[in-house]
C-alpha cells in the first residue's frame, strides 16, 4: 500500500509510493557529461577580466583580478537582485511590492574546469564552506539584507548554465516563506518542549538508523522521513547551532569529508545525477536561537515535478528513504 | 531594477527581473510536438479493455467498456493512491503517517487521437469540465476523502507521460498544505474584511487593467501580479463560489470558451509550451464558504526550477505579467 507520510518540520505530507518502488536503475537519468565542453568558460584561470571584480579570493600574493589564485568570489553578472539603491516599500491596493535591493554572488570554487565538487581535494571543499562563511558575515553588516540563501546547481536540467564548479550566494531584504515556516514550526515546537525540534529528530534517526547513510562525529547524514525526491538527502550536524556561519574550523574541516562522500556515494549510486544543494539557515540578522538548527539539503534531479505537486505542494517519492539509504551505506566510500 | 512582489494569496515573495526581460521567444522552448508518435496508446477507442473499467462514460447507448463514447473516466493503472482498505493513522515519534488512502482516475477527453485540448470542440471541452464536476460530486460521498485535486499535464516535460488528450483527479484523505495556506490567508482577510480576497483580486485587476487577458460575463483571466512562472494565468470566476463542482451549466457552457481560447492563445505566443492546468478549489467535505473562490491557475514550463527556488519558495520571474499579458491580448481569438 502507499503510506502518506509527514515531515515534522515543514508538515508538508508526501505519498510514498512503496507498491511500486522505484530503484536507482528505474529512473530516467540525464546524467551530466562527464567530458568538458570547450566552450568558452569565464571562470577558468586567465579569464579573470570577464567576470566583476572579485569580492573575495584565496590567493599566495598574486594581485587581484589575475590568475594565481584558488578559489574566487565574484558579483552574478547576470544578478537576480542588486545591492545599489533604496529598499523602497509599497502597498498597490492589495498587493505588496519592494525595490529588488540584494546580492547575487557567484563561489567559483577551482581555477581549473572541474565540473562537480567530488573532483575537488578535500582541503578545495573545506576552502569554498570557508569562503560561504566569510561571505555570509560580510553580507549580514548591511542590515537591509535579511537573508542569506547559499545553494549549488549542479548540470544543466537542475538549473546550472555553467559547467565550470561554483555555488551561487542570493541575499535578501525578506526571509522567505519557505524558511519562514520551518522557524515557526521550530519555534513552537521549543516553546511546548524546550527542545530543538532537529535535535529530537537527530536522535530518533540515530536510534532508528534505517534512514542513516553516514555518520561522522561531528555530522550525520540521513534520507528523511517524509524525502520529497528519491533520494533527496540532508546533513545534519550533530551540535545544536542556529547559523552555518557559526560553524568553526573543526565543523567545516569534517564537513568537507562528510559532503565530498556523500556526493560521490550520489554519484556512484545513480551515475552523475544532476542536483541542488541549499543550505537551510537562519536568517542572519537574527540571534542565534536554541530552535533553529542549519543543515544542508542535496535533491537529486531524478523526477519531474509535475501539475499534482504544484497544486498541492504534496509530493510523490517513488523511492522510500529506507531504500534510497540503504543504496547510498551501500555505495561504500564511508 | 528588479522588483520584489508579494502574492497576497499564497503570501509568497517573487522576483520579477525586469532588467532583462524575456520575451515569448528568449525562451528555450520545449515545444510539444504537433505529430502523434505511432506509439500504442490504451486511451484510443477500441483500446477499452487496456484500462481499468470505466467509472463514468458518455456513451449513446452503447455497452461499457466497449467502443462508442465521446469521453471516458478510468481509475489509473498506476494510482497514487488506492480507494480500497483502512485509513489508518499512526504516529512514530515525530513522524505521523497513514496508509494511502484515496482515488486517482484519469479522464480520457476523446476517443480520438488528440494531443491537446484547444484540438476539442468547445462542446468536447465542456464534457470535460462536466466529468469533472460529476466525478467530484461522486468522490465527495467517501467521508474519507477530504480533497479533490483536478489537474492536466500537457507534455512531456511537464509530467504527462501519454500524449492522448486527458486530464486527472487525485481525491486524497488530507488537505493538501498550499490549499490549507490559502484557506487560511482569506478565512483571515475575510475575518478582518468581511469581503473575499479573491473577489477584491478580480475587482482591482478589472479595474487596473494591465493584468487582463480576457473577459466574458463570467469569467476573467488574468496574469497574477505576483507570477511565479512567465506566462502564469489564472482563469477566475467572477461570481464568488468556494467549490468548483457548484459550477452551474451556464458557468461551465462559458468557461469552456473561456478555457479554449485562453490555452490557444498561449499556444500561439509561445509555441505549444508544456503546461501543467490545475483547478484550485475548496475541500470537498466543507461546506460553502464566503472566503474561498476557486479558480483555475495554468503554469507554461518555459523555465526551469532550480536549487534557489527550492530552498526559498522564492521564485524568479524574468518575464513581467503585464508584459505576458500583452502578449496574450495581442495574440487575438478572443
Amino acid at each position: 500500500m502507499p503510506e502518506l507520510r509527514k515531515d515534522p518540520i515543514s508538515e508538508r505530507w508526501v505519498i510514498i509510493s512503496s507498491d511500486r518502488t522505484r530503484r536507482p536503475g528505474d529512473f530516467v537519468r540525464e546524467s551530466v557529461p562527464a567530458l568538458r565542453s570547450d566552450r568558452y568558460c569565464p571562470f577558468c584561470t586567465g579569464q579573470e577580466h570577464k567576470t566583476p571584480p572579485e569580492l573575495l579570493a584565496h590567493r599566495n600574493g598574486s594581485s587581484p583580478n589575475g590568475p594565481g589564485w584558488s578559489l574566487r568570489v565574484v558579483p552574478s553578472k547576470f544578478p537576480v537582485l542588486r545591492v545599489e539603491g533604496e529598499l523602497e516599500r509599497e502597498g498597490e491596493g492589495l498587493f505588496d511590492r519592494m525595490v529588488g535591493i540584494g546580492a547575487h554572488e557567484i563561489v567559483v570554487e577551482s581555477p581549473d574546469h572541474v565540473l562537480n565538487m567530488t573532483e575537488l581535494p578535500e582541503s578545495g571543499i573545506e576552502q569554498v564552506l570557508w569562503a560561504f562563511r566569510e561571505r555570509v558575515r560580510d553580507l549580514r553588516n548591511d542590515p537591509r539584507l535579511r537573508y542569506v540563501m547559499i545553494f549549488r546547481n549542479y548540470g544543466e536540467s537542475a538549473g546550472a548554465h555553467l559547467e565550470h564548479s561554483h555555488s551561487q550566494l542570493i541575499a535578501l531584504p525578506v526571509v522567505p516563506k519557505r524558511v519562514q515556516e520551518e522557524l515557526e514550526v521550530a519555534g513552537r515546537y521549543f516553546a511546548s518542549k524546550e527542545r530543538c525540534i532537529f535535535c529530537d529528530l537527530i536522535r530518533q534517526e540515530m536510534k532508528a538508523g534505517v534512514r542513516v547513510v553516514t555518520e561522522t562525529d561531528q555530522f550525520v547524514v540521513v534520507e528523511p522521513y517524509a524525502a520529497r525526491f528519491p533520494f533527496e538527502t540532508w546533513i545534519l550536524p550533530k551540535k545544536h547551532q542556529s547559523h552555518f556561519e557559526d560553524a568553526g574550523a573543526l565543523q567545516l574541516n569534517n564537513l568537507a569529508w562528510v559532503l565530498k562522500t556523500t556526493l560521490r556515494k550520489l554519484e556512484r549510486a545513480l551515475e552523475r545525477p544532476p542536483y541542488n544543494l541549499l543550505v537551510h539557515t537562519a536568517p542572519v540578522q537574527e540571534a542565534c536561537s536554541l530552535h533553529y538548527h542549519w543543515h544542508i539539503e542535496i535533491i537529486p534531479k531524478l523526477t519531474r515535478v509535475a501539475g499534482f505537486e504544484w497544486g498541492t505542494g504534496f509530493y510523490i517519492n517513488p523511492t522510500p528513504p529506507e531504500e534510497s539509504a540503504k543504496f547510498l551505506r551501500d555505495a561504500g566510500l564511508g
